[in-house]
């Protein structure tokens, strides 16, 4: 017996730590014997792949709508979904997903002011029975979101998304409580202020009840 | 005062002389003063070119899949219409367009048979207020449209989309009749086995009417 598949996703701002615990999680699992996959979205196969540089890059200077952008992600979400996460989760596996459909709804719903019943459908068209189990939100305030930001990048431009103003982050991170406190059974508020190792202790809690 | 602006498309199977019937008109509405532009979809700009070259191409063996497809023509589709269409018929140009939104609602709805009621939302989403004002819907019996498809590769393959089998095309064709037959007020279907000059006069008395 493989184990019940588990779709995870790790949604929240900016350097509020998902991809470190991300990791540190799929090696907990994977000592556990659990087959694990890391992925990310925008992203996760090669056609996304191709899409996510189209919509982090900068074009030569083509505006890109909001509602191409929204789009955009859709797609490659389609195609991550159908292509690499089902398939695996369907064979009893665990995948850890780094950003997913809340992202949309944060980023192209409640930030860029898309109409948030169509993005709804918009998420259903593009997963189909494949919808995350468990959500790890880290709940980062914007102002230590921008200030590891600018840290991480040093000198470095940020991308597209990256360089909107304080205005569309801080409607994002709202829209991230919102949206936590509409599936209050699928998503679990995390402090991103808190040190590595005890956002790291406050998920296995959570993780060890998932996968019993 | 710049005359009406207008945006017409030109549907149809493959090779029902879409193309060349729209350069026949664009020159004949340019020789009566009209600002004209030609354009294509999925296309248009460099980005939907971007795009373009992703839904055709065979993405290195990546199976893409019908949600994928149909999100990517909208994206491309959002893009074209924000950046290029609409800017030009609302400065009282013509655009005319090869391919448009029917081409989705037969391929992606009809033939690969995604739900018709999200992709007409999807269609409205991706034009808001830009909708065409006039359709030329070229009909063409499949095994014609084969036959000159064949004679027009010569030995060269076929795009991704052409090479679909000719029960996907068969719903193709009798998909774009069905969406003539809900929307007759914006949608003319043209005899497309007449010859070149004849479908061109066909096409000239319809548009004669529409930029009075």
């Amino acid at each position: 017996m493989p184990g019940k598949g588990l779709f995870i996703t790790f949604e929240g701002m900016d350097c509020s730590g998902k991809t470190t615990q991300m990791e540190r999680l799929a090696s907990w699992l994977r000592q556990r014997g659990r087959d694990v996959l890391c992925t990310r979205e925008p992203g996760g196969t090669p056609m996304a792949e191709s899409i996510r540089s189209l919509l982090l890059s900068r074009n030569n200077g083509e505006t890109v709508t909001p509602e191409a952008e929204l789009l955009l992600f859709g797609a490659a979400r389609a195609q991550h979904v159908a292509n690499v996460i089902a398939p695996f989760v369907n064979g009893g596996g665990i995948v850890l997903c780094d950003r997913f459909y809340d992202s949309t709804t944060a980023y192209q719903g409640y930030a860029r002011g898309l109409d948030l019943d169509f993005i709804k459908e918009l998420n259903c068209f593009c997963c189909g029975t494949c919808t995350p189990d468990l959500t790890f939100l880290f709940e980062l305030p914007l102002k230590e979101s921008r200030r590891r930001l600018a840290a991480r990048l040093g000198g470095e431009a940020p991308d597209r998304l990256e360089e909107e103003d304080n205005r569309f982050h801080q409607a994002v991170h709202d829209g991230f409580l919102k949206i936590a406190e509409l599936s209050p059974e699928r998503i679990v508020v995390i402090d991103a202020l808190k040190s590595m190792d005890e956002v790291t202790v406050d998920i296995m809690e959570v993780l060890k009840n998932a996968i019993e």
